[in-house]
């Protein structure tokens, strides 16, 4: 199988015959204006070893690269729309596990509503290396930034919050604590996210800023903080968590440092976003009519940085903490 | 220094304030609609060890891979705009690697009107590699496709060939044949390719179908063929050679085998275009304009594949022999 066949068989079928990506057959996509939209981009990069375990199936791979870009179109409040896909193939991967690995991604965007306009596959001495580019719509101007947030605007976040951090170690074996099938149920959260596209006119609707948790909950709202030039101050104890999430803060010794263990690790694709006080109704209630639950975990404040607080109480945050469990 | 150090010192400043970058503070750019222009995209990956040499210097690295994107905008007669960059650096490489990786892109985006938008960096065991997402525009149905040839028309070729790929063998200090001015004159090419944008307005106006020469010539006029679904014959003896790949073809014991060579080096990064023959002479007058010389080198033929000749003579074409020395 040489590059054209492997194109031909494994790639061609991925555009579903969108003229923007010329059948594969240019070095280029064309992509024509859509008036009235903006094209809002985003760019992430896996290793393997580093973002997925060597031996994760290749499909599930394809997918979860593809939704931690999703993901981020999510937080933008866009529509997906197409993607390009650049490669680095170690040698030991024939054509079987490419195979798999657009299996997966045919899977995957087939659900999300995305084609491939475009990429490149190169052959790598090193580990398995891909890099995805994602483009999304938004109306004019619609863009939810992480930048909007002011001060005394309530912070929200979807879903719960530590199962994608937790899933790691149990994926790794390493998660005590648990049930064996809370592990498992753990483990799938970390290898296959659920992007929150279904908040996309919620957000926009009624959000002042967004972002999603891919770093951990503590990262991604002091980036919210950050861009918006203010602080965030988060309450440990509202922080929504699963039931898997729930057994293993009880096996731990003290539910604090517990709590935030789960708000520093990453990998949870949830969206956690701000709105003013008056619009926290609407938002949440907008929110639950498509299917996702918000919860409201703090509030920005006036003083920089990021705090979080335990029962009422200020608690430190260690840096280091941030992403080890 | 940190990620959000290292964003602010080496890449904020590459976005030049462009307002779609949104301070790189978000994960995502924004980009309004330009009516009346189509977008052209285009990916291209790069790993050391097999795009560029583990010790060449990573400003040039970084050039190079501007410029190899900024190759395919050029076949599409595409104005630069803006790039997403995705680096997985080894953890050897540290701050002064990346700044030094990072002054490169600051030079050669200046040179060529881009701007940084975006993209992610992330740590790899394995070798440096980089992906490069390249944006331009076209007036709306303007870009220059692979697939417009039409039997009859003129094969034209930019530059000179084979440069790229004797300057590979030069850098690595395995080139013999040629004096050792022209061996480091060869090596500056592999190194630091020049992108034909200046073609851009001439391949607008006058070419039927046009690609960047980057797999090598036979290879890429094959593409242009077999998007065009039609066939290409190359005169070898029409090729434009630099004085130094002519020093090296006069070495050779074969002159046929090393022009066959020549044309199947890749790395060339010239523009292979084609032309209705009543077309050639304003093509190559616009180009000559634009300071580029274009060489007729072939035509586009009913039957199907890519044929050579050589004085007039059929040339049998080895697959085996298009990517070596």
């Amino acid at each position: 199988v040489d590059e054209f066949d492997e194109i031909a068989r494994l790639y061609r079928p991925l555009t579903r015959g969108a003229p923007e990506a010329l059948d594969l057959l240019d070095d280029a996509a064309v992509i024509p204006s859509r008036p009235g939209y903006d094209l809002v981009v985003t760019k992430d990069a896996i290793v393997a070893g580093v973002h997925f375990l060597p031996d994760d199936p290749l499909d599930l791979v394809a997918r979860k690269l593809l939704r931690v870009n999703l993901s981020d179109l999510a937080a933008k409040a866009a529509e997906p729309y197409a993607y390009f896909l650049a490669v680095a193939w170690p040698t030991a991967c024939g054509f079987a596990e490419r195979e798999r690995f657009a299996k997966g991604l045919a899977q995957d965007q087939q659900a999300f509503g995305l084609r491939l306009f475009g990429g490149d596959t190169v052959s790598t001495p090193g580990p398995l290396t891909a890099s995805l580019t994602v483009m999304g719509w938004a109306p004019s101007g619609g863009a939810v930034r992480r930048g909007g947030a002011k001060v005394g605007d309530v912070v929200l976040v979807s879903g719960t919050i530590g199962d994608g951090g937790l899933g790691l170690k149990a994926a790794q074996g390493a998660l005590e604590g648990v049930t064996h099938d809370e592990a498992a149920w753990l483990a799938d959260r970390y290898r296959l996210p659920q992007p929150r596209l279904q908040l996309r006119q919620t957000l926009r609707d009624h959000a002042s800023a967004a972002a999603d948790v891919s770093d951990g909950l503590l990262a991604d709202a002091g980036h919210v903080g950050t861009a918006s030039g203010a602080g965030i101050t988060l309450d440990l104890d509202s922080l929504p968590l699963s039931a898997a999430a729930r057994t293993w803060v009880g096996a731990q010794p003290d539910p604090c440092a517990a709590l935030l263990v789960l708000a520093s690790l990453g990998d949870d694709y949830e969206i956690v976003c701000t709105a003013r006080p008056s619009a926290v109704d609407a938002l949440t209630t907008s929110a639950a009519t498509a299917g996702v639950r918000l919860a409201a975990i703090g509030r920005v404040t006036a003083a920089h940085g990021l705090a979080a607080r335990y029962a009422g109480a200020p608690v430190a945050i260690q840096r280091t903490g941030w992403s080890h469990v």
